[in-house]
């Protein structure tokens, strides 16, 4: 058979279901890892321990693979020029993946597409973000992002003064200022896209943060006006399209109380906001990755219930979540859990949970039931 | 964490589905594989290759699992009640299994629980099938089966006379007579149960065989009495609870004109009448089978749409499918394909299909549609 040999690049959870999603699809599914425990080497076959920040041994993990996909925006961009210039398959590829990795690039190009944004600059010091403060968004606070390596809430600071605007600049990475929104609630548009330009659209989710992380995401947005959604979503593949982007796309927003949305970020791989479509769509967000970036046709994205809830697992004071997992499939059998064979550690995000049904108010409580009992802040 | 080991003897696609759905369930997946190609070794990290058939094997394989279970009926008897004896957690033990291993002994435990099976009895010799034929169920056509080591029709033979009787017994296995039941159609009743007694039943499904090979499952079955496939449900439970099997128990059953159900066959693992619950069914046979083994709650076995129907996929003509893996994907995105990267010989099943919707005839076609051309016997 010619089913084709797909080499992921990350070993975390991502990767891990990515795999589970390329089981049934008959396709080989090849790993570079950076460690022999990390989440998705426990559970793939064919595993290359390494490290992806050097070429050669992201050369070496390309051999044979058909397809080189990403289960995080952290390989350099060089590297992935130089693999794509000796003719590797890498998706989604490095001009796309650029607006993933570097936020200063990603908002310059947003802007020249006219998609909506936070007001922003690439700002020099604190002087230099007290006066983008004062002159261009009505004040402090401002946000401060590192334009590149920051996740779930690293490399983003609120500050509200000169003076605390110094941290973002000790790590000598060019830092980002953009305008706090005041927003109502964030959203996500999920899409996917083909390299031959097929492109489907997941139901605009809410996602709920808790200090930074994402908590908890509700399918479809409740309450999200039929049109704002739609234009969520058109706004998504507009993105997709113009950035070239081969694979899943995460577009996270800001909805705000004029009934606008805003981009706050971009994720090009499987993402948070999508792990509810395990469960709760015809085609998950991992199946429809690996579809794309093998050019294969694109799956339904449809919900299969009316609400579908997904919640993360962080970790708590205790390590051993054996029982506690098994008090909730106890007390509900309809729960999905996702465990990533992680070690536990306190806010470390170690598995999700997922609901489901007609009744949003008894699928949110029972996934955040799961969820809270399985990280140990409840006990009944 | 303390998520346990569990050990899974023999490497075919049941493997390769119960590793898929073990994780998210977050334990650890271990394989004894005949060969490193073996469906399920492509895909599970933890391959063991060896024969099952020997019980050194076995016992090394064994060690650092919490439990063992099997993919198949062919492990020797004898080594489970060793590995049992060494204090090993064999599920389904040897008490129970060895009534999916011997037909014979599987009939006489079954009439004596009042269960109803076809008339039957263990036949000498072609003469003693002909006074079975002629005293015992009013002539010939019989079906002789030998009473170990038959699968998909193997094993089994239909005969008109004496002389076409004398095959069976080439092969010096014990011989068993059965009436050749005049049925309506097959049923599937599955069940699953914990070694505390927990059990779920899976609705009623018909399952249609062409040449003694599962082509087709529609779940629930169309247009059963609901007394009778609560009657299957029921029955099903009982050998269940009365063999003390532990995980999936598939009962194969014919459905008589005067509204009966008569066993046909039991397997104490994952089986292709279950398959559908993959996509059809809130939680798998799989994820249960896992669940049971490991004295997890079970999950809800309930079906998320109105119909499912699973088609398998055999080999054809052509060696490569991938082709006409495409086709199917562009024509029906929302059609679930699960292939077992085995080898294409014509007649082997290579894969199946799985749709499902509210209108029994569309989602029918479709199954069948996919399912013919991934073969290669349509072209359109």
């Amino acid at each position: 058979m010619t089913f084709p040999v797909i080499g992921m690049v990350g070993g975390g959870q991502l990767a891990r279901m990515t795999h589970e999603a390329g089981i049934p699809l008959g396709i080989r599914f090849r790993l570079l890892s950076e460690t022999p425990q990390d989440s998705a080497a426990q559970a793939v076959h064919d595993v290359v321990v390494g490290d992806y920040r050097d070429l050669d041994t992201l050369r070496s993990f390309a051999q044979g693979c058909d397809v080189v996909t990403f289960d995080h925006e952290h390989v350099p961009t060089e590297h992935l020029r130089a693999l794509e210039a000796e003719g590797i398959a890498v998706r989604p590829g490095p001009d796309a993946l650029e607006h993933a990795q570097d936020k200063g690039l990603m908002r310059a190009r947003l802007t020249e597409l006219g998609v909506p944004c936070p007001r922003h600059r690439i700002v020099a010091d604190p002087a230099d973000v007290r006066r983008f403060a004062e002159n261009e968004v009505g004040g402090f606070p401002v946000v401060l992002k590192t334009v590149r390596g920051g996740y779930d809430g690293k490399g983003v600071w609120v500050v509200g003064s000169e003076a605390e605007a110094a941290e973002p600049f000790r790590a000598g990475v060019p830092v980002l200022a953009e305008e706090k929104v005041d927003f109502t609630r964030e959203l996500a548009a999920n899409v996917v896209r083909s390299p031959h330009g097929q492109a489907v659209a997941y139901p605009v989710v809410e996602s709920v943060q808790v200090a930074g992380v994402c908590d908890t995401v509700i399918a479809p947005a409740p309450g999200l006006p039929d049109a704002l959604a739609l234009a969520a979503q058109e706004l998504a593949l507009t993105v997709a399209r113009e950035l070239n982007v081969v694979g899943h796309l995460a577009v996270e927003l800001f909805e705000t109380a004029d009934g606008r949305v805003l981009v706050n970020e971009l994720a090009m791989r499987p993402h948070n906001s999508g792990h509810w479509t395990q469960d709760g769509a015809v085609t998950s967000q991992f199946a429809n990755h690996l579809r794309a970036v093998l050019d294969l046709p694109l799956g339904d994205p449809r919900p299969r219930a009316r609400w579908t809830v997904m919640t993360n697992v962080l970790g708590g004071d205790f390590p051993d979540m054996y029982p506690a997992f098994l008090h909730c499939m106890a007390r509900d059998p309809g729960l999905k859990i996702h465990m990533y064979g992680k070690d536990v550690k306190p806010g470390r995000k170690v598995g999700h949970v997922t609901t489901f049904g007609d009744d949003l108010a008894d699928v949110r409580e029972r996934s955040r039931h799961a969820a809270d009992y399985l990280r140990g802040i409840i006990d009944e």
